[in-house]
């Protein structure tokens, strides 16, 4: 349950229970995202102090939106998803009403509310309840750490789509996090030479690991003439920026090709250095990627594939060691991705 | 003849003949641009004063980009053009060879230089010989003085595809200039609404008497409380900004629906107002639109069904008065769109 900034409990909570058009799922693991990390650290930001307009929702909450679990129970109404399934959950709660909604934006909804921060009962929980809409079954052959690492997967997969990459094209992604590795997958599912900046050494032996062949240390490479280098003094077709500091966002302008795309997807907490007269020059498109909409199937279907391989970058420690070994192994950089494992047959 | 800041010569020149691969034009009407202007009261901008490494152009050069006219003669290998056609002039030189062009994005080649800027001869002149790839022959139906409006509309045809107008859709227009117009024009043509802002009454007004329903002006009307009143408090689904200033930038962000286009048309000349996290937050697509590329063909499709009236906006004056009626008449604000006509029974 998160009070505020540092203070986060382990408590007992009534177990939910589904009503209508709901679901009950038992939660196999939860990811910690970076965004738990900013409430935790620099908090409350999205967690309301007052009543979400949507879910009513504020602390304290159960944290918690990157999960996956089976099928416990549903609720009147639900007769597509046999009990036990396995499943990952798009945490969008949207109000179905508004322009974005009706054209299947969710993630644009003007009351959108992430279950786990702005609605009750998050994923970081034995169980917790969300609606039928939100809910994707998974194929055979994925297991529940996949069905949680789906949603930051499919942030990576809209901003690798919303880059409109091509089979052959060059894709400079900056950020080796989660984020800049869902985008490392995505490229190559999609058939493009991606280019990886990252200054953590352990984070670029992660992505040399599973088999990035270009991975650039900005404090002591020369991004932009390897940029230039590879792709023959073009630049590349499209730059994912996972980061959004001032330094990648005018890296991206400069690296990318005329007419080719810049893909935000790093949220940026500062100005950054826009220069209109450069992008008139060179019409490279830019645009940002906001979580998901559409993007679970297409995220899990590659991921059946096998585009997403966990070796090496994904770890799970049981709930009870959320805080040391969680929050703060992340904050301190000892891990890349933390799954919360419930139940002790898992962790 | 362009010889530096205030300093535009009519003199005689030598008529030019077409090489192989050529045509020679015999220039009906030649438009006056904005880019011209630029030229002449605060260049040189464009126009090289070092031999241009495309063209080898440089100052003094022939000015004149919009043009369009007859086909006098032409050069070896060139056998698809009768003589005595109407056509109108794509006024790009490009290099052929580098990344761009090879994909057909002639505006943004590396070399790119216009004819009547940074290339000799342009269309102020009776004569004047491009190449075959340049030249665009028209259907019947258009006339001369439409050849020379082909170029500016294909520029603002170019920015309505780049928003890509779909039916039924609003979109916010800044600026009633000739781009402006042509972008209206185009909306139209895609079936879009258009709402336009423009500070000139005169301007309005030819707007209105073309059949533009919205048309605001930014100095009294509340813009923004307009767009939201007209959409249901949605935004218009795109913004093409024709003027690019900080206040008609920070208007396409507050007046643009979430996950919309803003196309910025117009060339910024100074720092505009970027805000990254209204971008993330918004998945607004940003792109700029520079110039046209494959852009020609349809834009003459457009104007051949009858989308581009030239009522109340466009005037004819003879060249012995481009400084006076031309370049002075456009600076004072007391035209909108003037074409330069050759030969006496033309103007």
């Amino acid at each position: 349950m998160y009070y505020g900034q540092g203070d986060i409990r382990l408590e007992e909570v009534a177990e939910p229970e589904p009503g209508p058009g709901q679901v009950k799922v038992r939660v196999g693991y939860n990811g910690i995202c970076g965004s738990d990390l900013h409430e935790y650290y620099a908090g409350p930001l999205a967690i309301p102090t007052s009543p979400h307009p949507l879910t009513g929702a504020k602390a304290p909450v159960t944290l918690g939106h990157e999960f996956g679990g089976w099928v416990e129970a549903v609720g009147e109404g639900v007769e597509d998803l046999p009990l036990g399934s396995l499943v990952a959950v798009d945490p969008i709660h949207t109000c179905g009403q508004c322009a974005p909604c009706k054209r299947g934006a969710t993630n644009l909804c003007v009351m959108a509310a992430f279950h786990g921060l702005m609605a009750m009962g998050g994923g970081l929980s034995d169980h917790t309840v969300v609606e039928r809409r939100m809910v994707h079954p998974l194929p055979a052959g994925l297991d529940a750490r996949q069905a949680a690492l789906v949603e930051p997967m499919a942030v990576a997969f809209r901003a690798a789509r919303r880059a409109e990459l091509e089979s052959g094209q060059h894709v400079l992604i900056f950020g080796g996090g989660p984020i800049g590795l869902g985008a490392f997958f995505a490229a190559r599912w999609f058939g493009a030479h991606p280019i990886v900046v990252e200054p953590s050494g352990d984070r670029r032996r992660t992505f040399t690991d599973l088999g990035a062949t270009t991975v650039l240390d900005p404090t002591s490479d020369d991004v932009l003439a390897a940029v230039m280098d590879i792709t023959g003094g073009v630049g590349v077709s499209a730059t994912i920026d996972a980061v959004a500091l001032p330094s990648t966002f005018a890296g991206a302008f400069e690296s990318t090709a005329r007419g080719g795309n810049i893909v935000m997807v790093g949220i940026p907490h500062e100005p950054l250095p826009f220069d209109p007269i450069a992008m008139f020059m060179s019409e490279v498109t830019l645009r940002a990627s906001n979580a998901y909409a559409d993007d679970f199937p297409a995220t899990i279907l590659a991921m059946a594939a096998g585009a997403y391989p966990t070796d090496g970058w994904v770890t799970s420690i049981p709930f009870e060691r959320l805080i040391p070994d969680g929050l703060e192994a992340l904050h301190a950089g000892r891990a890349m991705k933390i799954l919360v494992a419930f139940g002790e047959d898992l962790s």
